[in-house]
């Protein structure tokens, strides 16, 4: 076990009706104006905006409000919601949304009190020294974005799909009401649970420490993802399981199963964020491809822990059955498992292993995902 | 999936020679004075004493010493601790030591800030309103105190063993090396193991509403506590199984296993506080004598929990045989399994019945352990 610091200061309120606290919470942080982002209108269309900004009103909060954040959020939209909160005077961001919300708001927190440009927080020009105070009302259960501290965004001038994290930038309390989530679309909830296992594996399995406890934190991750997602395919109101599932996904990104491991990497999110940035595909529809595809080139580096993966999440025997398992679930459940399944062809290729490439130098493995590796996990996904 | 709120301000520093770095927390912290509680003088003899207060003295921070702090700390000690801090004006309270010095310190920092006796944050005829911070050095892994806001402290004039918790006693900083726990005995090192599978159990069989998820997490602990427990009886010095079996003594009490979770009750707690309060035995042996007797009284109220525990931990089919192995290898590792062995008989019984009806009404779960059943399950450990 490789030592560590664990610290994660988020609240999580968790919860049918939780949202109808959010105005008492961020009047417990003496906020008095916020800039409130979504993404499209639908939470204005299901009730969820009017919930939000009364429980604002009650507490006598002003907000100013900053729609239209995409998936795969951009940096243009983030520089708008920066001259937006610093023209207003906010003192905080809340995000109501899922983890593009989220991501963008964590950004725009700092980016304001960044001199420079924000997207200098991202390519290490500059480190985040502060952030304003961000707080959560999650409608979507797949990023982990709701309990730590990252955030990732998109520049579509330079196609580079990046990632920022400090310890200003944890939300302060993020709202988790699994009934919120009820309503996401059959596609969106197979693509989360993909998000979720790619978010427990990619340590996991290329951890070069990688104490048993962790691997029992991620299995237990990855088998209430199974075993949630078919309830809910079956029965999207059983709240149960939308809670269980929703509470995983948490679980799966706050640090906690990364606590002790070391020499681990995203090679799965270093691919995946290449499909993102140039064909704009949903990030976890991208993983679920790339996921079965990275598996089957790198698991003779780590035989034994495919195996107890088999073992574990399918009660199977060997490394390519436990492989040959998870690609055949992504299939039943629904979420690609082929780059033709994207719309993404062999003639595509050349340009999305450059761009990988250049995310390899970044992620800081471009050693090992040279173009020849990186062809070849590509070409398994085809 | 009950509604629940989960928040866990504590950073945990974990790993080697990370006591070297506790000035810096504490002056992180603005911390000028400090009480530093211990137990025995084996910190002094073993250089502990010496690093912690070298690495004070670095940052210029001073300390009043506060030794003497007995397993199954007194109440008594916690007031000429609170006499001391307040003579001394002290700023913060760092305890050296383990769950017993870390209890004692909780409510030395409550108790601080509380202008009437310190018992009556445990009788609750005061509530905690503030407290001084609280910083730790870990020197055993058993009860979770280093990653939660929870202090269980007796009454010797009462003999009454009660509990306190609030948002103000969680830990700023706790510092697990598991290097310093190398030098644990092997009695303790069982009581503790049993000391953590009971908090894992608890709730895990009692709780009206217990999401699987929250069940794999626990059973995640006790296989890593079994394994390691063994390990460490095999080589104390096995530096990895000792940081998984203090990583995963942290995660059994952190909050994380009872999220979401509803309805639990603490009846083995309960009925061993009477233990430790009457005949001083070590917590953790007291327990692994009650968990086989009240587990055999209690799994027809809960078959299915019962029969996963069984597969889940020992690979068997029923119940009885679940409880049978756990029975087993608490003998197979030398912590009691009868109360004969903690030198109690059944002529003890009626006081330590009248004793547990008492905390009974405590733990607020009078209505089902009536005087017959806890007989029941005393006379189950005789």
């Amino acid at each position: 076990m490789d030592n560590f610091t664990f610290f994660n200061p988020t609240t999580i309120d968790f919860g049918t009706d939780k949202e109808q606290q959010i105005g008492q919470h961020l009047a417990a942080h003496g906020i008095k104006k916020v800039l409130l982002t979504y993404g499209s209108e639908r939470i204005k269309r299901e009730g969820l905006f009017a919930t939000v900004t009364q429980s604002l009103a009650a507490q006598g909060i002003e907000f100013v409000e900053c729609g239209g954040i995409v998936s795969n959020p951009v940096i243009s939209k983030v520089r708008e919601a920066i001259a937006l909160a610093r023209t207003h005077q906010v003192a905080a961001v809340l995000a109501v949304g899922g983890g593009s919300v989220l991501d963008s708001s964590k950004t725009i927190a700092a980016g304001v009190l960044h001199e420079g440009d924000v997207w200098e927080l991202f390519s290490r020009a500059a480190t985040i020294k502060a952030a304003l105070p961000i707080f959560s009302v999650l409608t979507l259960a797949a990023t982990g974005s709701e309990m730590n501290n990252g955030a990732v965004v998109t520049n579509e001038e330079t196609k580079e799909k990046f990632a920022i994290g400090s310890v200003h930038t944890f939300p302060k309390v993020s709202i988790v009401n699994p009934a919120l989530m009820q309503t996401v679309s059959r596609d969106y909830l197979v693509y989360s649970a993909a998000d979720i296992i790619a978010h427990s594996i990619e340590g996991y399995f290329t951890a070069k420490v990688q104490p048993r406890f962790q691997s029992r934190l991620v299995e237990a991750v990855i088998n209430t993802v199974i075993e949630t997602t078919e309830t809910l395919l079956a029965d999207p109101a059983d709240y149960d399981a939308r809670a269980q599932f929703a509470w995983a996904s948490t679980q799966a990104l706050n640090g906690l199963t990364y606590a002790g491991t070391a020499g681990f990497s995203y090679p799965n999110h270093m691919i995946e964020h290449s499909l993102s940035a140039l064909f704009n595909v949903p990030h976890g529809a991208g993983l679920s491809v790339i996921m079965p595809a990275w598996m089957k080139w790198y698991h003779s580096r780590n035989p034994q822990q495919f195996q107890r993966f088999a073992t574990e999440i399918f009660g199977l025997d060997t490394a390519e059955q436990g492989i040959a398992a998870l690609e055949k679930w992504f299939d039943k459940i629904g979420t690609p498992t082929r780059l033709s399944q994207l719309g993404i062809t062999e003639a595509d290729l050349p340009a999305t292993i450059e761009n990988v490439l250049g995310n390899a130098k970044w992620f800081g493995i471009a050693e090992i995902y040279t173009r020849d590796v990186v062809s070849t996990i590509l070409k398994n996904a085809l």
